[in-house]
């Protein structure tokens, strides 16, 4: 599933009206330039929430406390990409449900950003109270200098200081303070909840469970003596851990409090010498107390982090005779929030870093690669019997199906996999133009019927104890248009191009992405996203700090063997169609004919095993090389999965027409 | 010429001894890793300058100083690349004469960094005295991180503040502080100019000349005007112009005070209503003087731009009732030395920015375009005259030939053709291992002869009046060795990559630095430099913001049409040969099949006019497409050149067979 922020253009609410403010031009420039972007609008209708009555309780709150501009973000309080229900404010207040987006209200108006996945899903979304920002695009303000803007005039700017990371804050208030407007104000009770009142969720507290050895690879003890040591090599005092997925990670424990991500809610303190989890107590059984314990890490209440954060940092005030420079500051990763920053004291007490954790935790270990390899040969049984089965309900038996109830047929099937823990997203099932929606979700019971004449997409993936799976394959049931195989073939090319790709040590995923997009651009096409990212083990399908695409953060991180990613190339016609075609893939050093001043030269091994459409394939548009590539990437795909299957199956059959060499 | 600075290892000088530093440790290491460092020493011999007495009369200068540690950086007071010889401080004391480097010295130690390009040519010419710090190299301090190991403790790190950028000197002062050491110091007197003495060449001072409009191809009216209308959008008080490149643009004037580089020693203030250029009134005819004032540009000393700014800058003392937010700021470009920045009142006063006037320049005007085109043709013909005279030399009438005659022969060549006025730098005319020496430098009298059975690497350009030119062809005149053609045809195919890349608006040159490189990266080889710096129009022949490479600041500039850039692939083996193939690049818009989201597609038009060499193509690694770009572009050469030629001319013959069709 891809997951980066993207270009786009803005959408504006023409029901807003009277205001004659310059962005309000632009916005309305913007419109006429990209008419195309409300052509999607007929794929399938989302529901729209009335937020006018939610609005006006929320800016009642901000009078009472004199703010003028008050700032929703996605995030919870650790920084997730996705949240418990508990923490979705920001779809609470603006209706809109995608996972990425900040809101911003003023007074008078309410602003929606988010990103090119989204433009089309936010435009159906959102009621006639907000504006949608479309990040990336040029003359578009981000929601940073949107808010800026509404603050000229000395104005206050505000926002719950726990689920915003510190740097954000950081550069939000400087570009505030630039316009003319006040220090950014932290807000202590967030005034969602209050609008939100009794109806928000309860806060999750699933039971805890230790990742056994045979899957992590790598155990606890060992894992704080290396963090201790970069902790060390770094002049720390230690690391306060706010990420969930890297807690999961350093302690081997998994949870269920986030849907599809097995991580639970906590905070971690490591010191040279202590180990502290913060965590509500409910969710730990005795026998997670002892193994806790036994590893030297003391418990400690989840919320108690915030007081022990400033007796911790007192205990860094320097001597009288002591250089400031000497002190050794704790360590936070730039994903902490501004809270947690104020509470261990701020820029003197704290160094804000890329985690340690991420890093070690992105370069999987052996019993991490085998897992993966395995549980991607599962997964792609998986997927072979559900694309036979579907291509059999549609075609031969000619049954009506949605979207949701095929993508609940997977599942089913999914979930018959040895060590099936759950789904790692919501499966993305998607026909015709709704395959255009970069993140679609069909809903149930308010979804299409698959069209057995159009392109459908699916996007999934699966938590197995031993890995995580997400496979994208675009499929056709009935006879694809001359100008969809050879989108779908200028997709493939990209794919394989970035498969194959050899390159030295050092180089990032930013420098590689052109690979995956060099045979689009030459036909005059794009995708608006992303094409890779990292992926947990039995963990977040989308971790960092490694990936492929433009962000800049990418061209920071160097591939490194053990990294494993995405390869997920794609073409979307809004309104039409939508290609997408993801493996996973993984970082591995390669043999080449020469090495160039004595450096490890990387490539990448795939592991996802589900075969890509015949039907969809130009073959006229690929080399002999490429034709070569995938004859043996299916032969292989076919040897691996086969004997999942009865002789004579719908599924055999399917997986031996899909694999035949070309 | 290639311009980047890049990766490579560090190589310890072991006459140093005696020293337990960590960082000496690191160095050693490094050396044992990298023995093949020294193996081009083979290479044509490098004068080695005994700089002890220069040494220890400046350190009894920073004694009496109480300084710790003394930068001395390569640039001049205008950050130039380039530099006139009274600037040649870092030359001077180090004894290292490449054009990038920066010199450290302590009391104890002397240490110089510099890239990959120069690595070899270092190696060579720095004695006894100094360690050599290989920059880009993991476990390789950067010359800053060095200055602030030697700063432990408290020690005092100084510079002249006219020579480092205000951005350099501030990272450098935060380096050194989170080290322990003191704020860094500036030190008004350059303490090499007081060793130097009267050995010290003097300022040059040639005369400025008026760029006609026929080449400039807009007037000095519309380029103030349309810098004015930059500077209301960004909302400041005006502009302080210290790249000397910048003012010859801005004002279409050329000089003469940097060998190369037709540039003059200046600065420049325009307001939204002043325009002065800080000249010696010595440089400008009366004509100029004339121009000048027609244009309403005023004319002071060079030396008064410190005066002027302090007070430039008191006029933006905010009245008591006024916010400080609104205060317009002037802009600086980020290369502005730390001392005007502090003479116009540092941070309060002052904001740095990429240079507009480096943005607008880089994005070349009809005329100038043009000019490129024309000027590439007749270099183009002259490189193919060169080329056809060096072979009958050697291979017909056996001559025995130096790089620096072959050289003077190409010079001459060139200096017939129309509008010719200069070189655009050294000629890198280097044969077999000295080709592997990436900016090689024959010195006359002491290079070596041309080997007929060897690799030969001509890396050349030439100034004139209608643009600048800068060609790489690499030959061989006998039977080049398989390996040798594998080597030039996966550079070539890099080359032939980058040339048709399509590409979306937007794209910045790092992006697509890996065309170029994948073809070598798979077979386990790369080049340590950049593949593409931009291009002046009869100015710097490397000038930014644009480029296409590794370096993080190419991310941040899209290429635009009408950015003139180089393709400039290469493969080096150190004491053996060297490959670079360099070609002159335009970025233009294209048609394509398709438009994605209305964007524009851009791609390349090549303006240089000098075939490949047949000989050290392998045809069997080619595609049929490359083939035929190929086919299509010699044809093109031979079409455009073939008139400079008298029928039955050597250079007739020469460029007849090698622009035949593979």
């Amino acid at each position: 599933m891809q997951s980066s922020r993207s270009l786009g253009k803005v959408f504006a609410r023409t029901q807003i009206t009277g205001l004659n403010q310059p962005w309000l031009q632009k916005l309305q420039l913007a419109v006429r330039y990209n008419s195309t972007a409300t052509s999607a609008d007929q794929a399938a209708a989302m529901e729209q929430i009335n937020t006018t009555e939610r609005l006006t309780r929320l800016r009642e709150l901000m009078k009472q406390q004199k703010l003028d501009v008050y700032i929703v973000p996605s995030e919870d309080s650790h920084a997730s990409e996705y949240i418990a229900p508990c923490d979705g404010r920001r779809e609470f207040i603006s209706g809109f449900s995608g996972s990425a987006g900040c809101a911003v209200i003023t007074h008078e108006l309410a602003a929606l950003a988010t990103d090119g996945r989204y433009f089309n899903q936010a435009a159906k979304q959102l009621d006639g109270n907000w504006l949608l920002l479309k990040q990336g695009l040029q003359d578009v303000p981000t929601w940073q200098e949107w808010s800026a803007e509404q603050s000229e005039g000395g104005k206050l700017v505000s926002v719950d200081p726990t689920v915003i990371s510190a740097p954000d804050a950081r550069k939000l208030s400087e570009k505030i303070k630039k316009k003319g407007g006040q220090e950014l104000v932290a807000v202590e009770d967030n005034l969602v909840d209050i609008v939100w009142g009794n109806d928000r969720p309860a806060k999750p507290s699933e039971p805890i469970k230790i990742l056994a050895p045979q899957f992590a690879g790598k155990d606890l003890k060992k894992k704080l003596e290396d963090l201790r040591k970069e902790l060390d090599k770094k002049k720390s005092s230690g690391f306060i851990v706010s990420m969930l997925d890297e807690i999961a990670w350093l302690f081997n424990m998994r949870g269920n409090d986030i849907p599809y991500n097995p991580v639970f809610f906590s905070y971690a303190a490591i010191t040279p010498t202590t180990a502290t989890l913060y965590v509500n107590s409910a969710k730990l059984s005795s026998e997670c107390k002892t193994y806790l314990t036994d590893n030297g890490v003391s418990m400690r209440p989840y919320h108690k982090i915030f007081e022990d954060s400033e007796v911790l940092c007192k205990s860094l005030d320097t001597p009288d005779n002591e250089p400031e420079a000497k002190i050794k500051k704790f360590l936070v990763s730039t994903k902490t929030s501004w809270a947690l920053k104020r509470a261990l004291g701020g820029e003197t007490k704290v160094e804000e870093v890329r985690s340690p954790i991420g890093d070690a935790k992105a370069v999987k270990n052996d019993t991490e690669l085998e897992g993966m390899r395995a549980c991607h040969v599962r997964d792609g049984a998986a997927l072979t019997e559900y694309f036979a089965w579907l291509e059999d309900q549609l075609i031969v038996q000619n049954v009506q199906l949605d979207e949701v109830t095929a993508a609940d047929k997977l599942e089913a099937i999914r979930s018959k996999q040895k060590h099936f823990v759950g789904l790692s997203f919501d499966t993305i099932s998607s026909t015709g133009a709704n395959a255009a929606v970069i993140h679609y979700k069909p809903e149930r019971g308010n979804c299409s019927i698959i069209d057995p004449k159009a392109i459908y997409l699916c996007d999934s993936g699966a938590q197995y104890l031993d890995g995580t799976t997400d496979t994208t394959r675009t499929l056709h049931f009935g006879e694809p248009s001359a100008f969809e195989k050879k989108a779908y073939t200028l997709v493939l090319k990209g794919n394989i191009a970035l498969d194959v790709a050899v390159f030295p040590k050092g180089t990032s995923g930013f420098a590689l992405d052109t690979l995956a997009r060099q045979f689009l651009w030459e036909e005059g096409l794009d995708y608006r996203h992303g094409t890779g990212h990292g992926v947990g083990s039995y963990l977040n399908v989308h971790e960092g700090p490694i990936g492929i695409g433009t962000r800049i953060q990418y061209s920071e991180v160097p591939l490194s063997p053990g990294n494993v990613i995405s390869n997920e190339p794609g073409y979307y016609e809004d309104g039409n169609f939508g290609i997408r075609i993801e493996n996973i893939i993984m970082v591995k050093e390669v043999e080449t004919n020469q090495k160039f001043g004595d450096k490890p030269y990387l490539g990448f091994e795939h592991v996802t095993m589900t075969p890509y459409c015949r039907k969809l394939i130009d073959e006229s548009l690929l080399t002999r090389k490429e034709k070569h590539w995938l004859n043996e990437y299916h032969a292989d795909i076919h040897a691996k999965t086969k004997d999942y299957f009865e002789p004579g199956s719908l599924a055999i059959k399917w997986l031996e027409r899909e694999t035949e060499p070309l």
